[in-house]
């Protein structure tokens, strides 16, 4: 093995948390969080399929955004719209993430494989600290995950194999996807992610090299 | 300004005595690495001028060095001209560049604008400590300086325009190219990267937005 790449939303920050702080600093209820998180699969899907030409997930989140304000029935204007969608580049990490990652970081070639886009990245990077050596995924290949060019646009980027690289993530759908094209696999479940009452992700599905409770224990793995 | 872009051969790193320590580990002697640098602008150019697609680095050397091997009448097995290629992701940085780097690093985005690609990039910096936030340069743009679409990728990929961005070397003609297209410059001249007797870009050829001695004082006036 001589890198890992990871899913970010979910399995190494937590999303809900932080957008729902977010809309509610512009009055909005802390509900705008998940409900936006529900936009996310179908906006992705609308480039996947091809519908849409691959745009950032600024552009997404801020389709995403809009439907939900209009569900709501929320007048807010377009500056606070476009600074809501930011709070996506600001996002906490889970509180094992930052130390487990500097230790990957010392034997490992460690990079973000996330369908966030380079800039989303490197902004969420230097909020939370992440410190990554390269930013890969959904904007090399101008694609979206699970699509199988993600994670091989992020392998050959590195200028290895598939199974040189282990994908890290919190979410079964992401870590077969990867598996499929030859990647190695590790699942780190992260059962606070959609809040009290989470029902998927709990358990991994398949059988994947490593399952760990959190990055310290990945790194010890490794 | 909110990131700083750096050029990395001969501004981050001594290729030239990094080089000739490879080359001298295959018995080869100690000149191979200017002369294999000499094959350098030549091999780009035949991608700057289309005759040529898009190829990386590795790729460019290779031939380069296959070149200067035919010309030195030197016979090396395929494996090691492979190997010795990959010198290239192995190159010690100058005495300022890391502490420098890190300084800078906490209140700009730092990465590579480099002709180097992803892997050898990524490569070199985990070999010489340089603590990038990104890797950027000419893979994500399919091209090679001082063509203007390598400048302009690196700061479309931070979500941000030419003048929030600075372009950091200690070659005039790569900041006279970056300045061509709107962002500001940095001069930090590298009198020994050429070894004793250099003539070439010992001094700031244009009117740039900062020049200075080494990376440690660039943090300082930044």
């Amino acid at each position: 093995m001589r890198a890992l790449i990871f899913d970010v939303f979910g399995t190494c920050v937590d999303w809900r948390t932080s957008i729902a702080e977010a809309a509610e600093a512009y009055g909005l209820p802390a509900e705008v969080a998940d409900a936006w998180r529900a936009q996310y699969q179908p906006q992705l899907e609308t480039v996947r399929d091809g519908s849409r030409p691959w745009v950032n997930l600024d552009v997404l989140h801020r389709i995403g955004l809009d439907i939900v304000l209009r569900d709501l029935g929320v007048d807010l204007p377009d500056r606070d719209r476009v600074e809501l969608t930011r709070a996506w580049h600001r996002l906490r990490p889970w509180p094992d993430v930052v130390g487990g990652l500097t230790e990957l970081k010392t034997n490992q070639i460690i990079a973000p494989c996330s369908n966030g886009h380079i800039a989303q990245s490197v902004n969420l990077a230097k909020y939370a600290g992440l410190p990554w050596d390269a930013i890969l995924g959904a904007e090399i290949a101008h694609a979206y995950k699970p699509d199988p060019e993600v994670y091989l646009a992020s392998v050959h980027a590195l200028g290895l194999e598939p199974h040189e690289v282990c994908m890290v993530a919190a979410h079964n759908g992401d870590l077969l996807a990867a598996q499929a094209v030859g990647l190695r696999t590790a699942f780190v479940p992260r059962p606070a992610e959609h809040g009290p009452g989470q029902t998927t992700d709990l358990a991994p599905e398949d059988d994947y090299d490593l399952v760990v409770t959190d990055f310290w224990q990945l790194a010890d793995r490794i």
